[in-house]
């Protein structure tokens, strides 16, 4: 593979869609193929996938099954979207990926890491981001930002800080235990001064 | 839980639908709820969640997510059916669980055992059956039978007679390791003498 590949992770509210569209344009102006992509969905069939669990019909979606079924909507975003795109020289931008089940789903509910990990094995076998922006601010910073978003404010809402407290801890452990891929980039500064440090650290993989 | 949990395990052209419905009609005879049940599906969820697998749209499936699509399914058959009758006291029979997981998508296509069974420890964690009666026969006896059934003509054509060894080996080798669980029934016999020896087993039982 000879792209590059990019996710953006944090809690809601730290200003990671504004950061990567900045990201975006920059590397396009640098003559890069950049591709972004989120998560959950990706391409149709993932957001078909993805689709079961959210609609909440009649029948209930036992917490493994939504586990399996995420990871299944990986897989393919995975094979069909983002390794395709690396393999032919592509910047992939892409918003939340493992790390995010992580901390959600290991930090915020409780799921182990091992279950994770060994999910994330089958779902993208060698494959990790070469770099990850954590984007970090104080929970009650980042979510009195995202209360302001409409679209947001449904899902926040539903989930005490408390809860987000535990996701942000996750995430900031990962990047400890992980500090040559995972930056963790202050979220709290000015939307400029976010846009520098996180552009040099994609300028060390060669932006 | 003071139900049982029966699973009926063997190749194409054992002559395992025939066996399954002649010990339902012995169980309900004797007094006991009976919930028949077979995978792949088991729910109208996990119909759906299936069906992606085997549309074979445009977009391609990957195996690995094939694989989850395949245990986020029997996650749900697990909660939403087969522990609801197990909870009231019901004998569950169910043609094809998790074994047949291993012997096919471990045994046939090569699939690891570890990643199976940590999939397997997510979709029905602390679930076992507490009976498998695995029909066994040479390949080239089941495959000539099963050729005799248009349903399973597709998919039996589809794959070699070595591939069906592969299986069948695998069976074999489950049944090797966990003896008191899994009870080999010779199926070459005829259709009486096989359910026989698979009363037998539901007897210890307690049917």
């Amino acid at each position: 593979m000879t792209g590059r590949f990019v996710t953006v992770e944090g809690i809601e509210g730290v200003g990671k869609s504004t950061q990567l569209e900045r990201l975006r344009a920059r590397l396009v102006e640098g003559g890069h193929e950049v591709v972004t992509t989120r998560e959950p969905g990706g391409t149709p069939l993932a957001e078909r996938i993805r689709a079961l669990v959210l609609e909440r019909g009649e029948e209930g979606v036992p917490p493994a099954a939504e586990l399996l079924l995420m990871f299944a909507a990986r897989a393919v975003h995975t094979a069909n979207r983002i390794r395709p795109a690396l393999e032919r020289g592509a910047w992939v931008l892409c918003d939340r990926y493992t790390d995010a089940t992580y901390a959600y789903q290991g930090g915020g509910r409780g799921v182990g890491d091992a279950s994770i990990a060994a999910l994330a094995g089958l779902a993208h076998p060698g494959l990790q981001p070469d770099l990850t922006l954590l984007f970090d601010a104080p929970v009650g910073v980042a979510l009195a930002r995202a209360r302001g978003r409409a679209q947001a404010a449904d899902r926040i809402e539903s989930e005490t800080s408390i809860f987000f407290e535990r996701v942000r801890a996750k995430y900031l452990e990962i990047a400890r235990r992980d500090p040559d891929r995972v930056r963790v980039i202050d979220a709290t500064r000015d939307t400029d001064a976010v846009e520098a440090a996180a552009w040099r650290h994609l300028a060390e993989l060669g932006a």
